[in-house]
């Protein structure tokens, strides 16, 4: 790699050897790992190698957020065909890595046919509180997502068949590169996911196949159902995009005592949750609007 | 994943949600990140997937090793074409796994156009010795290899071009057979890795792409020479093998004491450490039998 973000700290050693050193806060340790392939995550005709590299570290360090950890070191691997340019992938890790706080501390490069960006990624509970699963949901809990959802879906859509510009229209063209944007170079939700915690969320998860499976997710986990009563779309996004687009990486976030998470959000100056139903008792029960959710979401294929 | 040996230890949370918790013991952290490709580090047509993880698993693990740690916990991602069996490639990183000691606690699968197998380990560095790194070699230090080189390289000639076996052949063909065993089934050199560290090994380092690149490495790290009067050849495999064929997971040590090291080796009933030559104080000196050592190693492609 040769990209983390400043020199080690004494005593440890980062890239160059057959393995990093590091020193973690004593306790638990929290391990994700998630990877990304050209081809399936992106379409590289529309979106560059750094892009790629942005998204794999950022869904890695999403996972290790949404359990409510902060991320502490990554490891990242690149399988590159012949002529790829590595360096452009290394560039978008690189920055998601300085985004992230996040630093690359190991990788590995190979040969292969496909691009794939694969990160793992560890991190630690500062606090006494545990973990949030996916499995802690209760009924009678209230369930919030930590942004509108569909942007990165809509963004490829943009990106596919770019709306045509007239001149003096501003607007609608913001609107598409904001999406385009939100595919291309997705955000972590970490200070809302370590916010959550410490406000007694008691199920979590991170939003990277799309609200409808990964909900229908925390309930399977959970034993519980859900209703749903609003669905926060994205502006410039529709509803399915919303449902199932998948890689928004937006947290979902139940919580029996409302006021504590709004109030842990605002306290953090973090943009506030947005309410979008219950969790109830019935686990055969899975409706938005009064109508049974289907399980969609995301197929991991691009094209 | 779900071929982790065993459930996990009260409180730790292994495979199912965003993340892993797991509880290392507090200290220094190894973690290491390796990835084997079908097509490029091994032929599917002559190997199996189960073979691809074992070596995914173990290339991984090995990279513990090398630094004198001992593996923790495995995160391990799986790209796969449609109609992949990934149920045999999980086969064989279970397999690796429960002989390597090292749980896979978390893990992703995803769509890709190639087999790839990306694993991360974590490692801990048991006893106050500290971790051995590549740069540590001084003049007059006394090299070692873990075992005869060659092995893999060979294994993958002979499942390439199978002799012929007449009846009653048996000598040749059990040859054959543990040449594609290690070719197929690498062995990771973990207590040798323990021995060494604790024996005041100064360098190591895995012999994954070949002697000759990997003792360059060690060299260059160290800003040393170094000057062989063995070989060690594994029965059946021939000089080129042994010095460029790669992927045999020996470890090489430099130490300045031999006879602590073979003392180490023998208390921990490991087969006895081979001499190879001693370490000089002159960067340009790279010398086997008097000749220069051409910096060569494998070229991670296969056919």
């Amino acid at each position: 790699m040769g990209r983390a973000s400043g020199p080690p700290p004494p005593g440890e050693i980062w890239i160059g050897d057959d393995a990093a050193i590091v020193t973690p806060p004593s306790g638990p340790l929290v391990l994700a790992t998630d990877a990304v392939v050209g081809g399936v995550h992106c379409d590289l005709a529309l979106t560059g190698l750094d892009d790629l590299g942005w998204k794999g570290l950022t869904a890695a360090v999403s996972d290790i957020g949404a359990v409510g950890a902060r991320p502490l070191h990554a490891l990242v691997t690149f399988c590159v065909p012949p002529g790829a340019d590595v360096g452009r992938l290394a560039d978008g890790v690189a920055q998601a890595s300085a985004e992230w706080g996040c630093p690359v501390v190991g990788g590995d490069v190979t040969a292969a046919g496909d691009v794939v960006v694969s990160v793992a990624v560890t991190g630690v509970l500062d606090g006494p509180e545990p973990a949030v699963l996916r499995s802690g949901a209760r009924p009678g809990d209230h369930l919030f997502v930590t942004g509108p959802l569909g942007a990165s879906a809509a963004g490829l859509r943009v990106l596919r068949a770019p709306a045509r510009r007239l001149p003096g229209d501003r607007g609608p063209a913001d609107v598409s590169d904001q999406l385009a944007a939100s595919h291309r170079r997705p955000t972590a939700r970490l200070a809302e996911g370590v916010a959550a915690r410490r406000a007694g969320a008691t199920a979590m998860i991170d939003i990277s196949d799309g609200l409808s499976i990964d909900l229908h997710r925390v309930a399977d986990a959970s034993g519980v159902g859900f209703r749903l009563d609003r669905l926060p779309v994205a502006a410039g996004a529709i509803r399915a995009e919303a449902l199932g687009g998948g890689e928004d990486y937006e947290l979902l976030i139940a919580v029996s005592d409302p006021e504590t998470l709004e109030r842990a959000f605002a306290d953090a100056a973090l943009r506030p949750p947005l309410a979008i139903g219950r969790v109830t008792g019935d686990p055969s029960e899975r409706l938005l609007d009064g109508d049974p959710l289907p399980r969609t979401g995301w197929e991991h294929r691009i094209g």
